[in-house]
């Protein structure tokens, strides 16, 4: 499998299928130690960006996310923008008033540097050398792809889940950068539960013989059993319970499962089964190996001495949004990060979907999302 | 690693450590299809029967348990039964009114026939040859270990998760055969997110180089990673996730976790690094995927129109108990299958465990438990 390197902007056709661009931000130094000498980000951006540059909103992506937040499916993008019926003209982040961007995180695998980009060291892919990154460091990343493109403040950054905690670092880490800061499903730190679930999911990776140290690239092979099988781990997480009764219940798969079941097979598993595979397809083991670890290790506590200390830096108008059903980051610790930035002193409002989609329903819940979130984007 | 083979009565001492008896009860054939010639059971008993053979108590074990439900640590068990603070003298299960018997079950690998028992017609292990096998096999061969142990009536079956599903499939099985019947933790169906967890772990467990499409046995190896993984994933269904922010938190591993994280390790990694480990010193891999099979395909309902035609079949009084905290069997699940028994004319109860220890509670609440539990036992 070969991986896009996340090549230079010099190296990189200037635009594809998607659009996509790619940006040198230079040597960059991740806070936990060690150095990358040349980091690339890929971005894309939609609508036009103003004289007084005052209008730019920042996407940032999940987990398995990537550059592509609007548009129809394409070549590289069967499924087209993963959040594109929020993103366009008179939709809710409406590209006729915003210049938005997004950029794929440092870490990735679709055109960022990342664990299968060329060390320019040594002339091979990172591998396990590439440096643990961590969420402020794909903000900090980030600002600097946004620095080089002339933006001097963003009306609003907003993700979800790993895309919800980059917002919420936005705010803590460059307090009077954005005006307006959107956590959604995402919380001050991960559970336990949730950092189990991540590990169950890289344990699946190593334990795969094609891992190989996380030295497959240029085999031919890659550990495509551990990554179907961690994806099915955070597939998990990423449902809820009565979500996954209304949805699979006990019903008999309808389409082929992977393997000959133990007396039949459940839609649930033929499901996960597709969703493990399909992910295969298009992502890099490695990279799920640190973006996961980077969901995990991040505490907006991280470098203060509370949450407290360091929410009470935030000048940002905030809206976290909470999911009913969502168990990776249940609501109501959503709702405590919000209680706690307001009695820091930030301006943090709290919006809740309602809805047995579980955490996916920032991917999904279109009617709801922008329910929740419209008039805080639109609020001047 | 070598595993009890389950060794037929006549071959097998009578007495070990633990006092493990072996039974053969015969050609047994598994409702699905297939036949095994020459099933053994291995089972474990406390307390006397009473000359009218009236007061035998029958415990169910969970996924990972075998017949050693009592007794302190020994030899082979060094933690002690696995309900030990429940069976014994003066105790719940009062061993000095009740005659107790636990078997390892059908499908298992301490001691009774599995998958790494020996074929008798080849002369190899079964491996993945090993028929499919129901909680109802379960339950019809321990009814032909207790015909032979001259038990014409049970005054008790209680257990635990799939001991839940078997002691509520002796009722509805055996509807004459058993006063009453408890069972703990455990529905008429497990849902869909519960088999998702499951498969996760048959998944890790095939995806495993040393399972060897299952005959791994004399090979040395077994699937161990697999294994360990698989355990990860189960360990996850049997905590809540209050539970694990209280006990786990995101504190740092205090202990040596199985290989450099990272960005460093939390103590829920290194813990669930550890019982992964732990079960693969002392349980079969194989055995893993036909049991938690089991536990997935068991619908109390099968074989029958619906989950009420066969509730109605019951005689027994019914003692359900949910564990508020539990998401493999969530206590309003459990509770609308007492429910549904009551609609169906069975005498059923259910009470409740308020506590944050999830589904693991009928292994370690003990005064909640036997609160739960202790009146309807003692109860004429």
């Amino acid at each position: 499998m070969t991986l896009d390197p996340g090549a230079g902007a010099s190296q990189a056709p200037a635009q594809e299928t998607s659009g996509k661009l790619h940006h040198s931000i230079g040597r960059f130094e991740p806070e936990l130690g060690g150095a990358l000498e040349d980091v690339t980000l890929a971005y894309e951006t939609w609508g036009e960006m103003s004289g007084g540059a005052d209008n730019v909103v920042l996407l940032t992506h999940a987990l398995t996310g990537d550059s592509h937040a609007a548009g129809g499916p394409c070549r590289e993008h069967r499924r087209g923008g993963w959040w594109d019926p929020m993103v366009g003209p008179g939709r809710p982040v409406d590209t006729e008033k915003f210049f938005v961007v997004c950029s794929n995180v440092l870490g990735g695998c679709s055109g960022s540097t990342g664990p299968a980009s060329v060390d320019p060291e040594t002339g091979e892919p990172y591998g396990m050398r590439f440096p643990v990154v961590t969420i402020r460091d794909m903000v900090r990343a980030q600002k600097r792809l946004l620095d080089d493109l002339g933006v001097a403040r963003l009306a609003l950054v907003i993700g979800g889940s790993i895309g919800g905690q980059q917002a919420l670092e936005w705010a803590v880490e460059f307090p009077g950068f954005a005006e307006k800061a959107a956590p959604v499903a995402a919380t001050g730190a991960l559970g336990p539960q949730g950092i189990g679930m991540s590990e169950i999911g890289r344990r699946a990776i190593m334990a795969d013989p094609d891992w190989r140290k996380g030295d497959y690239y240029g085999t031919g092979k890659s550990p495509e059993e551990g990554l179907a099988i961690a994806r099915m781990a955070g597939m998990m997480t990423y449902q809820s319970a009565p979500g996954q009764w209304e949805r699979f219940g006990r019903r008999p798969a309808g389409r082929p499962a992977l393997y000959e079941g133990l007396g039949g097979r459940f839609e649930i598993e033929s499901y996960l089964h597709y969703q493990g595979h399909d992910l295969v397809g298009r992502f890099d083991a490695n990279s799920y190996l640190y973006l996961s670890r980077a969901m995990d290790l991040y505490d907006v506590a991280n470098g203060y001495d509370s949450q407290e200390e360091a929410l009470a830096r935030v000048c940002a108008d905030l809206l976290f949004v909470g999911i009913t059903s969502d168990w990776l980051f249940p609501a109501n610790e959503v709702r405590g990060t919000a209680e706690k930035a307001g009695r820091a002193g930030a301006r943090a409002r709290y919006a809740e979907i309602d809805t047995l989609s579980g955490h996916d329903a920032f991917l999904k819940d279109w009617p709801e999302l922008e329910e929740a979130v419209t008039p805080f984007i639109t609020r001047t």
